[in-house]
């Protein structure tokens, strides 16, 4: 495309450099920003600046945090014996989203993945091994993803850490609730009848 | 949502109010940029903030230009006799990417649209009238949306100017090159049809 201006082409360029965001799209929200006012616009770089020079991690669980300790991690309601592992921050929100769950995180950055280049010395797993051998950790869960990578992050970890004093589980895999039978893929089909539960036990959780 | 932190929060914030983007992609967006290098992130702020404060508008026609007259403007081999009314920039960008017209723009900044409280006084249609009054303008064409703001744009424009010694012309509407007939919408077929040029023509042109 022939741009009509090096300014516009340059802020496109940058847009279009972001996942999933070509280079039309990138022309679209060019020009929104052009017709909003330019405040707006400045918000949006100071915040992004904002977010590259200030983002912290937490020390213990490795979450996003605004101070060196997160949230959870520094809330002495939590059980810090029950520590779930997760992939990156989008889970640790989608969880406390529940409301449910009163343990603490450990956010391994990412999945062993070789076709992507990321093997284990990429993801936190030396500051878990740590965790687990420094707090009293009597059980690990497991809520990773439910593909080959995931399957593989949490395998690499159980042998890892099998030695330790620490029960492992992992989350459910089955149909969802709400979902038809007829519509779920075999596999999450064939997890849910392979991991049946006794019937009371589950419409009491329910 | 709750965000573990305020920058993130406040990044995503900023991200969502663009078009298309709701919270849920932006946080996506968010996570890609902490995951790549910090300069990339400050290169997007910097160009956002160049284009929103350096972006410059021919004083002419009125498109994104990075000096007071565009390039299409000043350049003398374009046809300035021959003005292509268009509603925004990328109108002008993907005319321009035919290569095939010669003439010169002008560019309204939208269309009527009472709905969106855009009315005649807000689109660069003044300017207009004073191009057709200062310049030898022998052809109007009207490059519009084929939506009922567009045509409405059009007609207004046409009563307005019509006491000029303009010719007027509205780009044809038709069936697309390489389109099949059964699945042209309606009008666009009662268009195609009420709008036939003579077949010799046509086979020349195409």
């Amino acid at each position: 495309m022939n741009y009509p201006s090096k300014v516009l082409e340059r802020a496109v360029e940058e847009i279009s450099h972001l996942p999933g965001i070509g280079k039309r799209t990138a022309l679209r929200l060019v020009l929104h920003m052009l017709n909003r006012p330019v405040s707006q616009t400045e918000n949006l770089a100071n915040a992004l600046n904002h977010l590259v020079q200030d983002i912290q991690y937490c020390e213990k669980c490795h979450t996003i945090s605004d101070a060196h300790i997160c949230q959870i991690c520094a809330n002495p309601l939590r059980d810090s014996s029950v520590i779930c592992v997760v992939e990156d921050v989008r889970d640790v929100m989608a969880i406390e989203n529940t409301g449910q769950f009163k343990g603490v995180y450990h956010v391994l950055g990412g999945r062993i993945s070789p076709m992507d280049g990321i093997g284990p010395g990429q993801l936190q797993i030396e500051s878990l091994l740590k965790r687990i051998e420094n707090e009293s950790v009597g059980e690990l869960i497991f809520a990773l993803s439910s593909t080959m990578e995931g399957d593989t992050t949490a395998f690499y970890l159980y042998k890892v850490l099998k030695d330790f004093n620490v029960n492992f589980s992992t989350i459910a895999r089955g149909i969802g609730v709400g979902d038809e039978l007829e519509y779920a893929d075999e596999a999450t089909l064939v997890r849910s009848i392979q991991n049946r539960i006794p019937y009371v036990e589950s419409t009491l959780k329910g």
